[in-house]
């Protein structure tokens, strides 16, 4: 990534920048939150990226090649772009922890700032947060279908460039992946890397007994071969068992095989049955080569043979959303002081907001398990008896008093500064299984989930009817 | 992007590489072609990262800190980590230029160096390469849907992070947009960058007229004005209208408008005539939200009245096709001396590679048009008459005697020192844009394309069957 992203904008921030700028308005503190919307597979997610937005925004700064760039573009004002050489971020950020268990429309990020700040990072905190946050809710749903069989990152070759390799590898971490291929992720976040050998290997000496014959040699204890690289069953299996042989031989455990191809459900089975028969019980059968969540659990239906997951370029790149397609919209602005909300309407009806400086509260019952999430306005307190209402039908609901409940959104700037604790990643992936392990498996399940209830609170319901109303006045 | 990606590898190439150097194999020459497979979606491409690729591989160095990290880690050979230290490129890399139009199966890039090296590589090329010409392609789908209407890049924030959005933003432009909304990247690669407000700008003020009001003070010259902030042709169009009235009295031309969501044929139909009866027929309708080249043409079917587009998700992220699927994979190694063709054989017989040092042809026809590419090994030569044949039907083949043809792979590395000429993003596009004139339309319709003939020379074929049948010899 690059270390300053300042400039990595959409032209249209600076242009409103400018604008608030000549208009004397960019002082003025707004309050915009980051949300997502449901789709299918995007039902809960979790949160990753906060530590590089963190790190982006701390490096805000403008350089004079910067200002240049701009001024020579035109368009803007001289004062405007003075102001752009001395801009630091002096607002404040809630957002959830990263690992956090979320769902659709309820603000993940909260953002008070002058206004002139709090639109210039939108572009930058979309993208960070969309990015990972996709990435580490695919790899989630990848680890919850291998059903607690390991599942490594293999993606870096697929990515989107670089950082999508890099920090989509940190993300998948996040989600539950046991390791990444990536060495620049394992050295840049602590994380576990594995791999052993590709098909060029076996390609480049004269025949496949000689290539597995050398990987042994070398790695003794770390003797994982590929075998699909001429013919699997044919070859591949039958000249690994040799080689195995002669490590068993001399006192080494050999690892097990790796298939990258072909039926993996056929080959996986047909390749333990004749490792076994060789007295290799314990040697593992990795799979890869285009694998997710739906064919890990069709592979699992048919009683495949796998111990381990190499998931590659449809983890890393979300193959079955190809973005989060979070969202950063204004809420609120205090004008001479006074704090005014605002709502987008939006001739789709899914797409209007929820207005006010708001907070989220996460509600679990006395089990311990968590019961729905509320959005609430600051200031508002939570009842008991509370009535939890589902997502559309107001009279289903049931009233619970025995629960315990926590905010979601933590500080993590208060007036520019870092105030919050940097977690490692293995941190934020153990956080995040422990916060998984809070919602039952009804919300989880890949196909058809049951919704999780995220309930509005009686006094947000109130303030969206009366700025509806108010609007629909102005209007005629 | 980091300046040293040389630490951006999988796990295995290292692996690999150390055991290379332990058995001594690791200065055998070995080449390695990266190619592509065909999906739908990606018959033809656009292909875009070439100066990157070349940057990489230009600042290739292991720091002592990538080193410490991996002896650490365990399993490497002290001389190997010495050796790595010291490591530079010193091959030969053959590629297709930035822009160039490429198929299916045929080599984009050719690397033939110590086997150590083009292993190492083999990530980061792929990465690379694999990103940006996924997003040149894509680019240019949309940008032939669009039938000469402007398209403009506007999904940084969707972008799988940093150098998604900025990589993508200059593949995009090689692949035909216009301009892009990223500004980092129009500072990088001097490109346009385009952009006005969003809704924020409309919802931070009292009501809309105020915000377009001040928006037109403001930018008197450059006035375009979202109107669905609240309600497109209820209040968006004719707030617009007042606001271009007053600028027209006062000597200036507003641009337009843009409309980001609902119906976009029924809206931009109603505005269109709603702004034709005010007297502003040259002002734009621009269109954007969830575009991309299906939904563009759909909306030309309609008789939709758009002027431009901005296409942002769906583009930077290639929605329809999350990657390209390009591979590397061996097809030679210098054994003592001689060249010995590799071919990889697979239990999938379309994963079955095309072995030896290659070139590839592109053969025009006497009216300047490509007739068909043609694979051949190094050494072959074109002859005249030429026998072009269906993909893969033998029987359908014609001779052409009056073509002319060209080098598609073109040297970039010779002995390590970069022989080529860098170009700007804007020649590349232009080069494309030339290149693609070459093509016939049935080449490049969006649905069922007519497929171009890829063709393998009687020397690469006859290499083929040779290996195939050494190989099942082998086998038995």
């Amino acid at each position: 990534m690059f270390k300053n992203l300042s400039m990595m904008t959409d032209l249209y921030q600076l242009t409103m920048m400018n604008g608030y700028f000549v208009d004397g308005t960019h002082n003025n503190e707004a309050v915009f939150d980051m949300f997502y919307r449901r789709k299918e597979g995007l039902d809960y997610c979790i949160s990753a990226g906060l530590e590089q937005l963190v790190d982006y925004i701390k490096n805000l700064k403008f350089t004079d090649d910067d200002v240049a760039y701009l001024q020579k573009r035109g368009g803007f004002n001289e004062g405007f772009l003075r102001y752009l050489r001395e801009l630091k971020f002096t607002g404040d950020i809630y957002a959830v922890q990263e690992g956090e268990v979320i769902f659709p429309y309820e603000p993940l990020m909260r953002v008070k700032a002058p206004l002139i700040q709090a639109q210039l990072i939108e572009t930058a905190a979309l993208n960070i947060l969309n990015h990972q946050t996709l990435i580490a809710t695919k790899a989630s749903r990848v680890v919850h279908a291998a059903q607690g069989k390991s599942v490594v990152e293999f993606g870096l070759r697929r990515a989107h460039g670089p950082d999508a390799g890099i920090y989509g590898a940190r993300a998948a971490v996040i989600g539950g992946c046991g390791g990444t291929s990536n060495v620049l992720a394992g050295q840049l976040f602590d994380v576990a890397i594995k791999g052993t050998q590709s098909h060029s290997w076996v390609m480049s000496y004269e025949d496949e007994l000689t290539a597995f014959e050398r990987f042994a040699d070398i790695y003794p204890d770390g003797c994982l071969l590929l075998v699909d690289t001429y013919d699997t069953l044919g070859s591949g299996v039958p000249n690994a068992i040799k080689v195995f042989k002669k490590l068993r031989e001399k006192g080494h455990k050999p690892v097990g095989i790796r298939i990258d191809s072909g039926d993996l459900a056929y080959l996986s089975k047909k390749a333990r049955q004749v490792l076994d028969d060789a007295g290799f019980k314990d040697a593992i059968i990795f799979a890869s080569g285009d694998l997710d969540e739906e064919i890990i659990t069709s592979l699992n239906v048919q009683g495949a043979h796998i111990d381990a997951y190499g998931v590659g370029t449809k983890l890393i790149t979300s193959e079955s959303n190809s973005s989060l397609g979070g969202v950063y919209k204004l809420s609120g602005v205090y004008i001479n002081g006074e704090f005014c909300p605002r709502m987008k309407i939006s001739d789709n009806p899914e797409k209007m907001t929820n207005p006010g400086l708001k907070k989220v509260y996460r509600i679990y019952g006395k089990d311990g398990m968590a019961e729905a999430d509320l959005i609430a306005l600051e200031g508002e307190s939570l009842k008991r008896p509370l009535v939890l209402k589902h997502e559309t039908l107001d009279w289903k609901k049931k009233a619970v008093d025995d629960y315990t409940f926590r905010e979601l959104l933590t500080p993590v700037f208060l007036s520019g500064k870092v105030v919050y604790q940097k977690r490692s990643v293995a941190e934020c992936a153990n956080y995040s299984q422990g916060e998984l392990n809070r919602f039952w498996e009804e919300y989880k399940r890949l196909l058809n989930p049951h919704i999780y209830k995220v309930n509005v609170s009686e006094g947000l319901k109130k303030l969206k009817m009366r700025l509806l109303k108010e609007h629909s006045v102005k209007g005629e």
